[in-house]
């Protein structure tokens, strides 16, 4: 039976309920992250843990702990349930309140959920690339904050789910934002290209790693939207998010992504991205 | 101590907690009403309860009980809770699942909540009027569906009460909305017009009771989204909801709409609702 991270404490995994009037259940007020953990080790935590509070600052939710607290908490939930390759779940909420729009007008502490779960890397999927859909981004114009405000990116995805996709790829008018839960790229003439980090798309901490890795790597990285045209017409796409890592795309609205293969330069990054894993958690198969 | 009505039993408020697997919890994936009470019986039940049900459909969330099942429930509520003046919150969410953004591959029942609130007629504000601001509209472009996904409306009424305001009147580009949470009304040579009820809007149960109250008292109404110069030229303002009834608005941005005073068809328009309410829940003060 597993552990969760409950408002500082340990709890059995049964145990662990919220009132009806916690405010993420009634307005989806509050925010959340997910941290990939290899070989027992967390990948990127300090910078899912900074964008927390980043995403904390922005709706006024006052993350009561440090990144350092959090780091500890966090280690003491894998090591208690002995996790080796999975993620960590964990959000912030405005806490219990009477039901009313606006902030409590008392202080409130937030409800802070942490939990683990196991979960393989796709290696198949990483491996052969994974088929998408386009459709429309009905989404709010502050994709930036990573907020439990998800519906928009729950019926896009259920979209992929029916069309017997991986992923949808969302768009506004005709430009490509982001996927139901990744970051889209497109690599054309051995540049690669995402939307920059604006508020209509969150800033992924794996798409940052990527930008990072290109620019130390010497391949032209461009941050600037592409329109669904481009898209279409791109030589490589991938997406990229904590538990996809860098995923091939070879097939969008049925229609095969330039050969129908592997890219070379995806496939470039995806081994890039693996030596940045290597660094900080060690050898993964 | 009050008493919750939870997937069909009636339990102690305290009892009243959900899993944080629950995907009101994750995602807001879930959908709400707010009923009014006046004297113990329920207002308009049957269009909030027929709302509740196409919001289900149009997310794909199965209300598992009848119009008429509901309507028993609630009235049990009421009954038990001796509720005489206040409100029914309910919600029903897409039930527990483990985290994953695309529906639950099995049958999962929704999660259904309901419980009430004693809360008195705002009968000084409905005398003297409110004040309002105006904010852009940041919300997704599926508003007509009543969701849990309410982060951009709690913003926009946070900023309204740092404003010492009672509302946000919302407007995306140049067009005016809504209200966080209500419409908007204008008055101008004596025709009554709101935003047209299209995927922008919510289309309240209160706004539609004063498009017939209108029709049937034969008052010029149109229904049609009006600019931000409209509104500011407007003779009166006022806003609609569950809980406010017809709000006259008297100030937008520190400026006094028309004369400042309560405008002559937004006091008619509040009469003929009262009498509305009196046929259904008979007399009020």
């Amino acid at each position: 039976m597993s552990i969760v991270l409950m408002n500082g404490e340990f709890i059995p995994r049964e145990e662990a309920k919220v009132d009806i009037e916690d405010r993420g259940y009634q307005f989806g007020d509050g925010i959340y992250e997910v941290i990939r953990v290899y070989n027992g080790k967390m990948f990127t935590a300090t910078q899912h843990l900074e964008r927390l509070q980043t995403s904390g600052e922005k709706i006024n939710i006052n993350i009561t702990y440090t990144v350092q607290n959090l780091t500890v908490l966090l280690e003491e939930l894998i090591h208690r349930n002995s996790l080796h390759t999975g993620i960590i779940y964990m959000q912030f909420t405005r806490g219990e309140s009477p039901r009313n729009h606006a902030y409590p007008i008392e202080t409130v502490p937030p409800t802070f959920v942490a939990y683990t779960k196991e979960l393989e890397r796709p290696v198949t999927s990483l491996e052969n690339g994974v088929s998408s859909i386009t459709v429309e981004d009905i989404r709010w114009s502050r994709c930036d904050i990573k907020s439990l405000n998800l519906l928009g990116n729950v019926m896009a995805k259920q979209k992929a789910v029916e069309a017997d996709c991986y992923e949808s790829i969302q768009y506004r008018e005709l430009t490509v934002t982001e996927g139901s839960s990744s970051n889209i790229w497109i690599v054309k003439d051995e540049v690669v290209q995402t939307h920059e980090a604006n508020s209509f798309i969150l800033n992924g901490i794996t798409r940052r790693k990527i930008v990072d890795v290109c620019q130390r790597r010497e391949i032209t990285i461009k941050e600037k939207a592409f329109s669904i045209e481009e898209l279409i017409d791109a030589d490589e796409v991938f997406l990229s998010s904590t538990t996809a890592e860098v995923m091939p795309i070879v097939a969008i609205n049925n229609v095969p992504v330039g050969s129908g293969e592997v890219g070379i330069i995806t496939r470039k990054l995806q081994n890039y991205f693996k030596e940045e894993i290597f660094v900080e958690c060690g050898e993964i198969e």
